[in-house]
């Protein structure tokens, strides 16, 4: 039985004088951040801050990059051309860095962030140049991405460390994709149900599909949210949750 | 009588489908390329390409941050927050170092560009800001600006090297600066003339100003552009009279 | 003794995710929006949507242009070309007007935004070119800004209509400028004191400076802001107050 | 037989520092001149010039708005959300029309660029979105877009004007498509052979496709370009076979 377990959250997503997400109750919350890196939000300023947020709380810090898109925030497929996705990647992984660097940490896994990270889920060939991209940056590095996804068979391919992501709040399809967010039970609500989900996908690996099916589930992290008050009682509710079941809160980028 | 020079260059300004300059040309002439970092100009694809360029012919890279202005190239001033210049520098750095690094090599020095450069050279407070992010990034590095300029007090002030850059092809005013554009003698098209103030700088240390006066002016390395053959033409033959007056073209970054 | 006054309030500052201001909220308190043209904030969907609210209230719609950086929310200054100035009024005048048109209304008047208005206030030659462009656009409308600004000088040296625009929550300086927010008595909170201040400009064209000196204030608009909940009290309460003192409001593009 | 034809082009795609194409040169040798809107190329600085030589050789303007991708320069496909695709084409003919309405002239006709055109060719819910804000924002406009496509039967439904254009110097598929340009025969490079094809889809309204079929083809205007000395070329050569075939160079604007 594993005895610790990651928390990620998607943060730094504000952008000059637009704020979303409430960073810093969230951060001393979770165990890694995943930290915009500028093309669909955030900005240099925002980076800045974030990082320093995030090493004073002793989180691991990972890039979210995603399409060069601000007005979609990165949510709207774009066809890029061969090539270009390894170096938005690149640019924005070492924009991060630079701020870690002078903090004194270092960008330790990257999450592909909305539409790049759906294309690069059920793509192989984005997949690759994705884990291609990260690992000429940093063998040591992780990809934070779904259990089953093309991103974590791309990366083993190539050697590249991985990390499994489960949702704490969402419905699963029986082939292990999200329920739509149109479509019901797309979203978990009670923090109670989505508990004993979490637990039994931690200590079983497995969880019930939307048509009442186990399917297998790996879980190295999971995915929350800091966006409102509510979201961070879920948040504090999983915690307290997985800490009655003996689970520690650590980033994967040290356990492994 | 110092015997080694370098040349640098301000280039990987393409972006998108827009070319300018002739990079693939240039850059085996010179020692130390300035590459536009995706704000006024450049983008990940053109970043990618120009340090392959550099790596293979084994010159210095330097990053070339601006204004995130690409519309007016980051030649028209910006009046920034504090703690702005800072980021945007440090962003900048980061993402340039990103291809270096999967190209086996690493940014080297700094020279800010257009409107943040000229702000810079007289401005001690933009200017400690920027030394301050580069040393910050990494202590080895250096500065490359103008002989006297702020960020070269700004940079001895903190303990960052400094290279002093002298423009071939320009006039200069009694007070060190450069003659405006729209100016007469401005601009130097004979390269024989250029030449000689050239050896003279490295050798005498001065310069003959538009008034006649001579002027103090200590030179690590000088600025020659790739935009046209004839542009081409002047840079090789500075190289050919360097090489005549039995100076080495070589990158300040490895000499001093 | 003049019985109408126009409300202003600038709007439309949200960006494709980031929302910013109540706007459904304030549209129905005023007489005029001066709606963001997607340069320093806004985007089309936000545009269409916000002129949809305009007309469904049926205020006048006027276009609150400001400088190409969404980072700086149009609030750092930038030194742009002669002409570059006219050409992006006329562009983002033109955008909202497409809007306006299809919804069966039109640009009533034009107010700059930000650092933009700042240099406009001050500096003839820019002013100059903002509402030479606004001419050229339509001669019917009008530009607004506050009263003595360069903007009016401009406006008047070339046959451009005026409305001078007073700021309730803020104090004066004795030349007619605004208190720097970061100075004693620069904002107004207690909304009595602001009606006040607006009732005896409105009749007697003279408000108090932070020196308490009488200084002359023609007032054709009131300024007003809808970011927050105590916001929109104090903008309810002004109106009351304009309404106890028989004033009606209406925008100042149909009283004039 | 139809003794007028239109022949366009795609203008105005200068950004900034940046040039691209000899629009001084192709526009004397045109009818309608499509200018870019500044989302996937262009500016308001480079819109007003092209609008101002446009107005002086009395050829018709048409809108030809993009994707928000300058670094892309429109040509990679996104995935926008309903309504979207509406609101920038509406932002980019508004935009567009400034210029034309301070100039003395107006946007006739829209045709949309790279991706999205291609998107618009095949997807009759991208058809519809972009006529239907063509119409709203003026009834009298045309759409510009090839035979058989989409946009053409869109138009139809809702009663906006269309106009079929042809490329002279394109490969066609059975289908009527363009054969692609990594394919054989793709481009045509003989002015000869082209002028033709041309002289033939007038008159004949057919044109032979890759296969040897003839496949129908309707021919409003003639697609051509000018960024090269041959291109420039190609298209005097057109139109000196065009009129010795008498025919008369005219926009469909005026002509239908």
């Amino acid at each position: 039985m594993r005895l610790t377990v990651d928390l990620n959250s998607d943060l730094g997503e504000a952008f000059g004088a637009y704020t979303i997400g409430r960073d810093s109750e969230i951060i001393p919350l979770v165990s890694s951040v995943n930290i915009a890196t500028g093309f669909h939000a955030g900005d240099p300023n925002v980076m800045e801050k974030t990082v320093e947020l995030a090493v004073k709380s002793k989180v691991a810090i990972g890039a979210h990059p995603g399409f060069p898109d601000l007005q979609g925030f990165g949510r709207r497929s774009m066809e890029l051309q061969p090539g270009e996705i390894r170096t938005l990647i690149l640019y924005q992984i070492g924009a991060l860095d630079a701020f870690c660097r002078t903090a004194g940490s270092k960008v330790s896994y990257v999450k592909p962030h909305g539409a790049l990270y759906n294309q690069a889920e059920k793509d192989l060939g984005v997949a690759l140049e994705i884990v291609k991209a990260i690992f000429d940056y940093d063998p040591q590095m992780y990809i934070l991405s779904a259990y089953g996804s093309q991103m974590s068979v791309a990366a083993k391919q190539i050697g590249l460390q991985t990390a499994n992501e489960f949702f704490a709040d969402r419905g699963y399809e029986p082939d292990g994709s999200l329920v739509e967010r149109s479509k019901p039970n797309a979203i978990i609500h009670d923090s109670k149900i989505a508990l004993k989900r979490v637990i039994r996908a931690l200590n079983e690996g497995v969880v019930e599909a939307v048509n009442g099916q186990d399917i297998p589930m790996q879980v190295d992290s999971i995915c929350v949210h800091g966006d409102s008050e509510s979201a961070l009682n879920f948040v504090r509710e999983i915690r307290q949750g997985l800490s009655e079941n003996d689970f520690t809160i650590k980033s994967f980028s040290t356990i492994k």
